[in-house]
């Protein structure tokens, strides 16, 4: 009699890439290899946490209720085994039972052979204005009229998703001009982000305005809310109307300039990437303040974000021996926001809705003449991780699909 | 005749702590000497960013226009004196124009004699459980009847405020227990954050749950949503019912367990905020994962954030030397979160609403016995940036009901 798999320690689908078919163990590790030759070690201890059984697992809601601490003592493995289903079965010296892993998921987390583990989900690529005629442009006519979770909402989405990941910006065109509609197309990612603009904000010269955004002159190149401790991570501007002269959209690789920044000026770089500048947007009933570098990198040295907006920044208060250097560095960046070779340039046609990575891309826009026509862009605000959590769920489908057909 | 004082590049009030009394410059430099003795230097090119005249400020949104970069040369000072209304007066090389400074401003952003540029709001303090009853409480009875921004409602929301800044946590209590009305209360700080949860959750134990959290077993110590690049800042707790035995609540400062492990373990704690584990929630329809070590310290090596949820990691993926010692490190930061010293515990009164910092702060609770009563938390988060927002505003009130009484 051959038993089945075992559950993994998730909700996800986990294909069954290459077969167990050896194994041996020490007390701290196991090591297993698998039917193309890969061999990969595996931890005692880091077996024992992501077992799936229910002393690990809660298995109404896949969350673990183990707390390491509470075992008697270190997880020594005392036995190890390839069962009938092909699943690896441990058992531990503290424990009075065995604990199965698929093999399927034991393989899709090999940290072992990983290149780099906790790698992004899609490849970051700079890009740079010259080379691009514009944001990648997707056909999205008809999306709301897929079904949520679909394969043809997928063929939609799926490559949307995977250029915000990966060049930090897409234009999705074709989709409705009705006021509102956004939120209705924003929510096929996930929910958005509402501030004090609201949940969604006009973008169009308005009376009293609160705002650079809200009136005809030219922006500079900029993100947006780097006066929050986090910036929102994604932006979408979906034009509406746009019949005035001039407003031509100017978007910006932040990255690629603080690359450039990096290879031509590298103690600027490092003065952006410490000094904190302030970022301030004090309004008559809200008050927002933050101090951050202009380029903040990860734990990592990966770039993780740039926080360039010059009408958002307040007086910068640092050190006194800093401030020229910081505004030395500042300059720097400033006349290379000018290179026409970063930019692309685009006009906003009604039913386009450009989806950027605020934390990484710089828009700006030229003067218009307000009289000329109309515009009119409605925007909003959401995270990074609604657009990965999205992208994870198409993974995850076409995972299962590949299960299903296999089964 | 004597001249109106400046406007300010900012909505803010500003009161004359000290007048202006003499002025000296070098072309790169400006000294002041204040009426209480304090001497104060500013850069040049830190005051023509920080002018508040038409050509660097928007006057309508009170935005800057300027780019330092188009200037045609480093703006350097040829002339300085002290105006007749008390304000700075600066000339600079390139321009044709005095620009001038307001004297409250410019004590205010005195960064020269800033004992530390950019500090937190509320000096952050940290505390242990055991010289606690339970966090502070307000009697907020009423504050719904206060008018938005009126000194009642300060009364109320300013100690809140600052209790939330400083040790992480507060509970207002007295307020409505209608269902939704958390909404309306939390709308007084800010716009609510909402998640893949809704705008507003409900902390009760339901079928077919989708988190630990909807369930009547007991919760480890815990911040919420560490599955996001940003874990919300704030979040927000508002009893309605409680009439369960058992589901005491549980809370600690998380500063104070990572200032503790520092000190006893020093090598544990590195390796915490050195090391990215993976917080994963993978649901039936979401897929949230991200990498971060476990204790993040800011640019300045202060804690920043920490992500304990034993519940919501996911499979570590490290580099293969570093699980061992991040599982050493992990399980001496579990034995710490058991011991009861740390923890304050209480229990929820209908009506009782807390406040607390959701990157710092871990909330934890015992099970309860769903049969004997019910219990029903709503919650909800919310950005640190509202409440620093809203504390900013209680400081302008303040600064100018002061302008106004001295004029």
């Amino acid at each position: 009699m051959t038993t089945a798999l075992p559950p993994t320690p998730d909700y996800d689908a986990w294909p069954i890439e290459a077969e167990l078919e050896t194994v041996s163990f020490t007390p701290r590790r196991v090591t297993v290899c698998w039917s193309d030759g890969r061999e990969s070690r595996y931890h005692g201890i880091w077996l024992r946490e992501n077992a799936a059984d229910e002393t690990t697992v809660n298995p109404a809601t896949r969350e673990r209720i183990l707390d390491l601490s509470t075992l008697s003592g270190w997880p020594e493995v005392v036995g190890a085994e390839i069962d009938d289903a092909g699943a690896l079965c441990v058992d531990f010296v503290t424990e009075d039972r065995r604990l199965r892993f698929h093999p399927g998921w034991l393989r899709a987390h090999d940290y072992d052979n990983a290149a780099d583990p906790g790698a992004p989900l899609v490849p970051v690529t700079t890009w740079q204005g010259g080379a691009e005629e514009g944001p990648d442009s997707l056909d999205a006519t008809g999306l709301l009229d897929t079904e949520a979770g679909d394969e043809a909402e997928e063929a939609i989405l799926a490559p949307a998703l995977e250029s915000v990941l990966g060049k930090g910006l897409v234009r999705l065109r074709g989709l409705p001009t009705d006021p509102g509609s956004l939120e209705v197309i924003a929510r096929r990612i996930g929910p958005v982000r509402p501030t004090n603009f609201g949940l969604l904000f006009n973008v169009k010269a308005k009376p009293d305005p609160d705002s650079n955004a809200y009136t005809s002159i030219a922006l500079p190149p900029h993100v947006d809310l780097p006066t929050r401790e986090y910036q929102p991570g994604l932006q979408m501007l979906h034009c509406l109307e746009n019949s005035v002269d001039g407003g031509e959209a100017v978007m910006l690789d932040g990255f690629a300039v603080a690359e450039a920044l990096h290879e031509r000026d590298p103690e600027a770089f490092a003065t952006l990437t410490r000094v904190r500048w302030c970022y301030a947007n004090t309004a008559k009933t809200t008050d927002y303040v933050w101090f951050s570098p202009m380029i903040r990198l990860d734990e990592r040295g990966e770039l993780l974000e740039v926080r360039i907006a010059d009408f958002l920044r307040g007086p910068l208060q640092t050190a006194f021996e800093d401030v020229e250097p910081a505004y030395e560095a500042l300059m720097t960046l400033q006349r290379m926001l000018h290179e026409p070779e970063f930019a692309i340039r685009f006009t906003y046609r009604p039913g386009d809705l450009v989806i950027f990575d605020n934390r990484r891309l710089l828009h700006a826009r030229d003067a218009f003449e307000g009289a000329s026509g109309h515009r009119w862009l409605q925007g909003c605000y959401m995270e990074r991780d609604e657009i990965r959590s999205r992208y994870r769920m198409v993974q995850r489908a076409r995972r299962q699909r590949r299960v299903t057909a296999e089964a």
